[in-house]
């Protein structure tokens, strides 16, 4: 049975070209970057080579690239290397001292729909230091407002995190307007990149951010390798104390051949942009429509434009989603409810609780997020699969009003 | 030129088929372990695939073990994951309510010889909480002394970390006394196994240690994988708060393709232990007795007899091992000076200052590790090409005794 792969938001397949990136690496180009002879030269060229090919990517400086294990590893250096620093050192911005000496709380603010890997980081901080955290609210279709942000800075906030893209609704965020925010009260702006990188254009000079965390294996590139813009003169304290790698902010052998495999997936997305954006979207929009035109008691959540043109997310009224989801599946259909991170547990989507579905609605969401692989023939069977499955599930719920 | 490759200390070649093993999970089954559908339980098998297959080879239990993305990771978990978790809940060890509440300082032990990870991790915990650390000495062969171990234990130790072999020297510690003595106390025990794992057999049950951390690329799995045991029932706080992963030990998607990888690994290391040491204890032995024979001058760094097979350090007076490693990369022989994590610096390796070796010992120190895949005639060519090298070197010193 072909697979039908419509879960591109929780993993990618890895490109070819990206495989074939990292092989040498697995082969003889096995040296360890920090040593001195021959076979560590070359394993420092790639991870340097692989350096500006990520920074070309997202209009960075070289070496204001971090490599990473990945976007869980990169959102808490973020949010953990910047408030540890300040516990430390105070926070120093545009050379004006906000804060010095001793530690006397603190302040940031997030959304209330962020990655886990975000929440549960400045959960560690409350935990540990006291530290407290405002998350913004979103409306109904899943946007926070920048006025929010305004209104719940504090003269000790130290720090906003927003995500640039939701991975759960696909919703593009204001970064650029609340980064802005952000800087105008001397505090610093990370934000998890993890679902747009990749996807969309991503100008780092532009967008203003401090800092910005990506996942490689979310386009194409093997697990176990991100990335971690760091802004030159942004401090952080690192997560892995112990050698001098990474300038100093990841200690730890290199990932070599995931390096080499994530530089290359920078420069296929770089090159690629369009032609996959082109390609993905109007399959996406082909599907979305297809469904919400052919079965009854649908909600597309998140907002109707502002949103990464691969994500789909759509509430199917009066049935359990992880139902669908497995009898899609034994059709070779891939599909998720709410996020991978978060699937093993059955409490609903923390996101979808936050722009405020009801029950019945957040119980039967489906997320159907695409990429470079699917075809129209693959969406065009979806269509033909889905429709009667969800009709026997609803036909099954006492609460669905029959025609 | 043919590469002559004495740094597998630093890291390894990829076994062929260890790197047939990831390949699967760089193609189709491409799958998030967290997800629910094929794909996804493809992945969620060949990682507890892994974990029993790594299990095995340390007798542990697969629910004792967490996937890391390397040793600097694992002893930075160790380390202050259960620091932190002291912080929070106070010392709970067999039952015995140690201390509880409130912070109020704390006390650690290691060596002063340990990885920069395990001295830079315990710094963190000096800078951020004043913890203490106690570094003990080593004696001019580089061992610690048990008898020092029990001296330094204070009423508020929380965690001893003690390496099971030296990176540098090979030397390998007396963890089983020295953890028993730790328990004995009430307090938890980590050795960081790097050197150690994949070489020699490691039964934590023997060893009794709480925590040990290992590295797959220090036995030819490739870079960034690795892993930790837990001993079930010791708790520690997660490095990377987030998802669910690894049984709330460590968020984030797991790397499928090096956990993989990393599970061939110990199986191969597992059946091929015996076989692996009868290899290449003869070649080191071989390069050893050749060099200290027909060079004048030299000394053996590091333990006669309580070493690992593999490595052999030696201190060639009057030169700089700098220039003697550049001069035999320059005839494909790979060596380093110090351990590949500190080689960037120009400091003297702070093991053979904990060791007490004269300047002009540890100017001149370096060190040969050998691995699978090297043969006598590699051992020979090196006996050829050496001697005159350091000869030439040290006749340029003016303070060289010239016969």
């Amino acid at each position: 049975m072909k697979l039908v792969y419509f879960d591109h938001n929780a993993t990618t397949p890895v490109h070819p070209e990206i495989k074939n990136a990292m092989l040498p690496f697995l082969g003889e180009a096995f040296g360890n970057p920090s040593s001195s002879h021959q076979p560590a030269r070359g394993a420092r060229m790639a991870v340097e080579k692989a350096r500006g090919q990520v920074a070309a990517l997202i209009n960075a400086e070289p070496d204001e690239i971090v490599f990473t294990s990945g976007g869980t590893e990169g959102d808490n250096h973020a949010i953990k290397g910047v408030l540890f620093n300040f516990l430390r050192h105070g926070h120093q911005w545009h050379g004006h001292q906000w804060r010095g000496g001793q530690w006397r709380g603190g302040h940031a603010i997030t959304t209330a729909v962020e990655h886990p890997a975000v929440l549960e980081s400045f959960m560690f901080m409350k935990k540990f230091f006291g530290f407290e955290t405002t998350c913004l609210p979103v409306d109904g279709s899943g946007m926070p407002d920048p006025d929010d942000l305004k209104k719940a800075i504090r003269a000790d906030t130290v720090l906003v995190s927003i995500m640039t893209a939701n991975n759960e609704t696909g919703n593009i965020f204001p970064v650029r307007e609340m980064a802005r925010t952000a800087h105008e009260h001397g505090i610093l702006f990370h934000t998890d990149a993890v679902q747009m990188t990749g996807k969309l254009p991503i100008d780092v000079k532009d967008l203003g951010v401090d800092l910005l965390t990506a996942s490689g294996h979310k386009f194409n590139a093997p697990k176990g390798a991100g990335f971690q813009f760091i802004r030159k003169g942004t401090a952080a304290e690192a997560l892995f104390s112990g050698g001098h790698q990474e300038r100093g902010f990841r200690a730890g052998t290199e990932n070599v051949p995931g390096i080499a495999a994530l530089g290359m997936a920078c420069e296929l997305a770089r090159t690629g942009m369009k032609e996959k954006m082109e390609h993905i979207r109007p399959l996406r929009d082909r599907l979305e429509e297809g469904i919400l035109g052919s079965v009854s008691e649908t909600v597309l959540n998140g907002h109707g434009k502002n949103r990464v043109y691969n994500t789909c997310n759509i509430s199917f009224r009066y049935i359990e989603a992880e139902a669908l989801l497995q009898m899609l599946d034994m059709r070779g259909i891939c599909v998720s409810t709410g996020s991978a991170c978060s699937s093993e547990t059955a409490e609903p989507s923390h996101v979808l609780q936050a722009m405020g579905l009801s029950p019945v609605c957040s119980r039967g969401a489906v997320r159907f997020s695409l990429g470079l692989g699917n075809t129209a023939e693959e969406v065009d069977y979806c269509l033909y699969v889905l429709p009667p499955l969800v009709r026997r599930l609803q036909e099954m719920s006492p609460l669905f009003p029959a025609k």
